[in-house]
């Protein structure tokens, strides 16, 4: 579809110091330092899945934003939402959609500042968010060397997605964990603020693993060799309880909301005992190589390529 | 439904010099002065009038923003648009889209800095914008004797509706600039950003005049005499020609983007000079009086209640 792209283009050459479109979030400069600027927008019939409440569907609506003011390192300001209703919706819908909201600005401590309301045929909420910054973590900046880093396991929105909609089996406490990760999303704000003086290139993970990864390593120019892939607990036991190769669910799944970065090899100490501090981890899972572009898993001396495939929106 | 209300109590507190929400635009501090921050969603059933192209609707939803900042006399800066489309979208409709930004970046000098696209079962185009000021004028802030003025003619987008889906009938050179104030509406900002040293109160006319006079009576405790209606040249004699009575096309009446707002007496003089610099004009049709609340049209020797009514999307 290339929707991005035409917009993109249809923006023109921006003046110096701006972003260009494309980075999770978008940047320009003001006498406070840069302005950090970023819009996602929910829509019914895409993201949210049977069981998903109007609190939970405003509540992740911003986390969506927090996700890359986190992995940006950037802490946000302010938000404003538009949202678009159905002509027949409830007034308990229309507070559950306000307690989300409150639910999001009091856990992040972001203040919600506006918002604009609309008819319309599904469920729509678009937030856009504002922070500012000193120094925002890109998209490039990995070096051959660099240690790659995520501030979470992966693979539980998969797992969860699929006991919500597809009659997944899977054990109470894991259930309960793996579809908490997809009705109530919780990005590491305070991990991702703590981790930013050491973040060479970082982006958030809404996009799957392989695609973050791979995002990285085309905008730094280099290559990643994964040690070992960060499969949450207790995934692959839910993996093989269900007939699923983990490795999707794992690698390619999306809506996942943790960090990937890379941190200089002399600074992954550090990094580590500032993500503890801030109430999250640091999980080192291999290294940046001079093979731009190249991403593989040598796990037991078995190298296997991992493609740049994943969840994809219309693009 | 009082969704804004709900969302607004959701806010809580907001910490001093932020807005409280319910103003046209978001305002809070920052060191470069004041943020000011809108969005405005434009939903396809509701916004989009057969006839409208995706360009003329993208460059439509980047126009109620702009009509909110000239109204507050600041200048935008950036935005950013979320984007729902059908999933049946096409390439020409895509590129369209594109280029209804691109027109309205151009147009008002504002960057567009970023995007989201999401696939939706209608068209839904969101915009965020950004600007600074160190000052913006507010709804509240008319005093008794103040001159109430608009920044030019109204009834063309509701006679232009009514051609584009009523089949109403009109001379084809009214026909071509009422159909082009829906399809084209193009706020005033340079007028705007010329009257905002003058404006002791302002807001823009997206829900009609009857609306935005009220709202300014309510907000600053006073009330208004109209000496006459700022009807537009023809929209008498289509409202003729057509069995409609004027009245609602050019009091109640929406979708105008005009600004209505106050100036001192001593002001009129030189605010309406600033405006004809900035190619535009300035209509005078009345004056705050202490009467609050009270909005009177008195038009050879006869007083008429120009009621709180007009155009009213889902609140």
């Amino acid at each position: 579809m290339g929707v991005i792209r035409s917009i993109a283009r249809a923006a023109g050459r921006l003046p110096k110091n701006y972003a260009r479109i494309g980075d999770d979030v978008a940047v320009f400069p003001s006498r406070r330092g840069d302005v950090v600027f970023k819009t996602d927008m929910l829509v019914e019939h895409t993201d949210v899945p049977a069981g998903m409440t109007y609190r939970q569907a405003a509540r992740k609506t911003v986390s969506m934003c927090v996700s890359d003011f986190a992995a940006k390192g950037v802490r946000p300001e302010a938000f404003m939402v538009s949202v678009g209703l159905r002509r027949d919706v409830g007034q308990s819908q229309v507070d559950g959609l306000a307690a989300g909201l409150r639910d999001a600005s009091r856990k992040w401590e972001i203040h919600l500042v506006g918002g604009d309301t609309n008819e319309a045929e599904e469920l729509v909420i678009d937030c856009a968010m504002i922070g500012f910054a000193q120094r925002v973590v890109r998209r490039r900046g990995a070096s051959p060397g660099d240690v790659l880093v995520v501030s979470g396991p992966f693979g539980f929105p998969p797992a969860g997605l699929r006991i919500l909609t597809a009659g997944a089996k899977a054990s109470p406490g894991f259930s309960r964990k793996a579809v908490r990760s997809v009705l109530e999303p919780a990005p590491d704000l305070d991990v991702g603020l703590a981790l930013a003086p050491f973040l060479t290139s970082s982006m958030d993970s809404s996009d799957g693993l392989a695609r973050s990864i791979h995002t990285l390593a085309r905008e730094s120019g280099v290559g990643f060799e994964l040690a070992r892939l960060p499969m949450g607990d207790g995934v692959g036991t839910f993996a093989a309880a269900n007939g699923l190769d983990p490795w999707p669910l794992v690698v390619e799944g999306g809506e996942e909301y943790v960090i990937v970065g890379t941190v200089r090899k002399a600074d992954l100490d550090e990094a580590s005992g500032a993500a503890r501090k801030a109430g999250g981890r640091l999980i080192p899972i291999g290294s940046a190589t001079e093979r731009k572009g190249t991403v593989v898993l040598r796990e037991r001396g078995v190298m296997r390529a991992v493609r740049d495939e994943g969840w994809t929106h219309l693009r």
